[in-house]
């Protein structure tokens, strides 16, 4: 018996599973486009052996040890590092067993599923992970990461990755992504410029990041055409190493269309330290509309995640630092917020802005009715708690009927658990399969054009929205 | 083979279908009540043929021109009227062509359904539109619209519509109503009170407006009290052309319940031009408690569509004007908005007031809870972007628990695409029935009671709420 | 043909009902743990009989004659008391046949199917309830409730309740669950801390409760110190009366934790009577970090119930006071609302926090995300309007991927409707035997785990989190 359903997420209705697998079974091998994601370049680039089954699947992984912490674990006991170099557990096999033992937590969870699916379909695990196998399952999987067909360049290849997108910060030299060009390896991965760092007055060390944001474009970042300059020579030297998309997260939804004087008057204050949080969010703001006018120059695709409350917990922050699962979805707006933005650039129809959320209300009421006016604006994929079955289904159901599948931008992992990305595009293309399936056999779309929309949603969308 | 599935929006579950089946052949071929759309009454007073595909599909129709538009194509290749009157494309067949080389868009959209509906129901096609069929069924249906079958009235009468109430606003002489009214024909075509123009103070001409509703109805509107005493004259004015309701659309749910002195204040602040942005809120919420008081003494159902953020984009609205597919839904309150009005008069059982809403959200937390306790509130069916299965099936699962099917008022078409009418009942008739059939599957409403709740969702709510 | 269909709520596809069944077997008749909800004590403290079908079934129900006012029935024709002590109906034949006229309005609402259950399974009535059945039913169950197996005790046992928590007030004196404890009986019925009166700034004659409750627990509670102290008192006092729990009614999640200076000085602004609508609210907020820390000591778990904006119709609450069927739900947010309260004491496992919202939007956004990571914060059971089969199952649908099962808190079915405790319960775990139904033949959950997760949901989960 396989440890994961071969039927799984198709509904059980004979007619329907039955559409639902083929419609499946068109897509269930199409290569995969990550065009979005945190995974290391490194791993790519030196191509050594993953350490061990802990550190490739809880200590990198927030939401897996975040439930873990929810019934009480101390993040310490799962290896997670201090941020004062104290001590956490360093014993892979204490940390995997501790996962095994609470694997009850992640009932009908995607994290489950994804587990599951890698245990099975990358490492030929035949048993579902329990204290009782932990052991046996922690042997296999170390044994198989030994071996030449389980380092990194040949997972990207049997998992029939055509390109795969990291994330690096404006200030990163890129010389992982160079030492990949450089290798000679033909794997596809590219980077994409997040440039947080320099354009949130909030973050730590702004001026000093903007200052080396000068330094390494020879620009003048002092200056506010300076600093802008320094965007577009970074830019381009993103673009050198494939980048063909920018990202940025902000709390908020919120654009401006400053004028340049005022916009140069913010920029000051943000470089002294002076702004208000509302200034900061509104330089923030102001940033995404000279990113989306720099987009129309060079032809990045612009991604907008707004809405998550980082490090909500004050001492879990002080403690662990960032990305330790404590960063909070809260209700966002876009019709207001977008406004300035689309207002400058939104009838653009040679410009993409994949606009993500986490606050599912905005589907229906605002995203969809957006998009299916704007020509520059295309809907991401459900985003991290939502990128699952559930989570696919409300977003299909809440957009689908007001602006259709042609202005969504297909699907992204978003991951740094590269054992999860066929397990995670597997569960995209069945829970649209079964969407789709649905739709065939209540007559709202026909059979052929399911076949269609399957293949689009799969890979066409991804790949031209984000020109990979 | 048929263009539309005859069991389209049924379950599939076999017992499901044929219990949703026969609740919806029960209903299917039940007369039409439209309380509440935007047809043109000159239609029906002059009963001149249609003039093309063109014209009666694809350009009034902003559901169906902005899918297109937001996929970069120009609204003046679809021959969307300019402001300026510079050029549009005026070549019918031309727009037709590229409606259909874009029929992808629509996929799964209801849009779609009506068109597959109107097309096979009405014109008698029965193959999809296509760039290969595209000229086929545009001298396809040029050639019906030509035939007396095709005329307004005589549509009006195979689509078997009992009363369709079209939307004036409160300086309209209703001449084309009077026409009607005068020729003799038997055809229910009546108007609704829609002063937006009189009551909202940042209408473009508001001042000039409410000088003109003096004129008109011979009351001094530059008093409070002539004002009030204006929309009484005018609201029977419009009896007299059949209105049974009010209609208001304004940007939040606000109501007001002022002491006449403050509205009176407000009222000339509104005239001088004067009035903040909050002022002219507040102005058009007391007018609403006003609007409510009225009804007590001459019965007008009032309707209150809340939520919609017009006009979003300022260059579309500069080139082309209102009603362009860019007004966005926004997120709106509901419980401390309509508090004022509902202390006024929530508690007449003899007054109905409408809520529609654009904000899904405000369903299961405010609205049905509302409903299922205040004697004058009734739910308005799902409005624009929601008028379709997934929007229907939201609505009924998110209210009924609540305040059951007999605190809501049956559905509304709300268009301006006279053909797509049936369309549109009948999938309101078959998601309806879908929703009941689930509900008696699973023993929570018996058999019986879902034939006559299907008779009223269909037909005997609306007819009921609208007195028609 | 029984009342009840016996296979209600489950899936009609029969792979999935018969999941469904096998799973609603394994828990249906497992005892029944009511951890909060407001049964009046005396019930069983004097076990006389209940005094007739009206009193059992309309008069305290406000969810029962809230629908029937909504559709213009005098509050006064239901007998629900005036304020005034003015005339109300008296007869309970008359509010019971008014009741039965109307029960086309209950269709496909929980109330309807509580109803029925009840009377099937708890009185034996296998007829529904109409204008031709009330006479015979109204003589069937006052015939029954002369019964001594109808005594309160009696039911009691016969409901197979494991234990009950009613709710008292701080100031509450608890002679009912004294009178209980000294008769001997057996029944575990427990109150629970509800301290509203003497925590909130707004209540009635707030200072005067405070006052009252430094004379019953022997503190100066004129003083910030004593006040803390008098409730640690009370806690105490109503811990030897079997209470495992405080609960909270706050029209907001807010929460604050107030350096202790600051917290003193609302404290003599509330005592003054001073505060103003935002420190009132922020002294609630601070009560419930205080709250929480006397948790921390003497082991009480935490329910915080937020989010009801209380007696919206003014009229209504000045005829009929409170409670009436007009506490209407309200958007509440959480992530910045309960950041203090978490920032305190959220990383504490050993403390037990639940909350509930009636603002569903926050169950994916905000709460699963915030109870996936918090040790000490779980979710309560979908509240008021939600405790149905459709709140159930986008409570499950909506959480579970976030934070699993394991990370909510058990069912409640917060009722004064003592009959129809045992119908909530069996929906409870009739709508959860569908959804782990639905899980299983979906490939998301092992089968042999789904009946470990359905055993958890219907009794474990409840008895840990309120430690019963």
């Amino acid at each position: 018996m396989p440890l994961t359903d071969p039927d799984r997420l198709f509904p059980v209705e004979p007619t329907l599973r039955g559409l639902a697998r083929a419609l499946y079974d068109s897509v269930a091998n199409l290569p995969i486009i990550s065009p979005h994601g945190h995974c290391d370049p490194r791993w790519f680039a030196e191509n050594d052996r993953f350490p061990n089954p802990a550190e490739l699947f809880v200590i990198p992984d927030h939401y897996v040890f975040r439930m873990l912490v929810s019934q009480g674990v101390p993040m310490t006991d799962l290896g997670v590092p201090r941020v004062d170099g104290g001590a956490t557990e360093t014993d892979p096999r204490k940390i995997w067993r501790c996962f095994a033992d609470h694997q009850h937590l992640f009932r009908a969870t995607p994290s489950a599923m994804w587990l599951d699916h890698s245990l099975e379909h990358v490492f030929g695990v035949d048993v579902a992970l329990s204290p009782d196998t932990a052991n046996d399952i922690y042997d296999h999987i170390d044994g198989k990461l030994a071996a030449p067909e389980f380092r990194p360049r040949a997972l990207f290849e049997s998992f029939k990755i055509d390109a795969l997108a990291t994330t690096e910060g404006a200030l990163d030299d890129l010389h992982w992504h160079r030492q990949i060009r450089e290798s000679g390896w033909k794997g596809r991965v590219v980077t994409t410029y997040r440039p947080d760092a320099v354009v949130d007055p909030e973050f730590e060390g702004f001026a000093d990041n903007v200052a080396e944001l000068g330094r390494i474009t020879g620009e003048d970042t002092s200056t506010w055409a300076g600093y802008l300059a320094a965007h577009r020579a970074r830019r381009a030297y993103f673009k050198e190493f494939g980048a063909t998309a920018s990202d940025h997260g902000h709390p908020t939804a919120r654009t401006e269309d400053l004028p340049p004087d005022a916009a140069e008057a913010l920029f000051f204050k943000a470089l002294l330290g002076t702004c208000t949080a509302d200034e900061a969010d509104a330089f923030r703001g102001h940033m995404l509309t000279e990113m989306a006018r720099m987009s129309l120059e060079d032809g990045l695709t612009l991604q907008i995640h707004p809405g998550s409350r980082r490090n909500h917990n004050a001492a879990v922050f002080a403690r662990h630092g960032r990305d330790r699962g404590f960063d909070i979805p809260g209700r966002t707006d876009y019709v207001a917020a977008l406004k300035p933005l689309l207002g400058a650039v939104g009838m653009e129809p040679g410009l993409t802005i994949i606009v993500f959320t986490l606050d599912e209300t905005a589907y229906g009421r605002e995203l969809a009715p957006l998009a299916g006016a704007y020509p520059a604006l295309k809907l991401g994929p459900p985003w991290w708690f939502f990128d699952s079955y559930e989570g696919i289904k409300r977003f299909r159901e809440t957009t689908t009927e007001t602006c259709g599948f042609y202005n969504t931008a297909g699907f992204n992992d978003d991951t740094r658990a590269f054992c999860s990305i066929p397990a995670r595009h597997d569960v995209s293309r069945r829970s649209d399969s079964a969407y789709l399936a649905n739709l065939v056999a209540t007559g709202r779309l026909r059979e052929a054009d399911a076949f269609e929309v399957a293949h689009d949603l799969a890979y066409g969308l991804a790949k031209t929205a984000y020109q990979l």
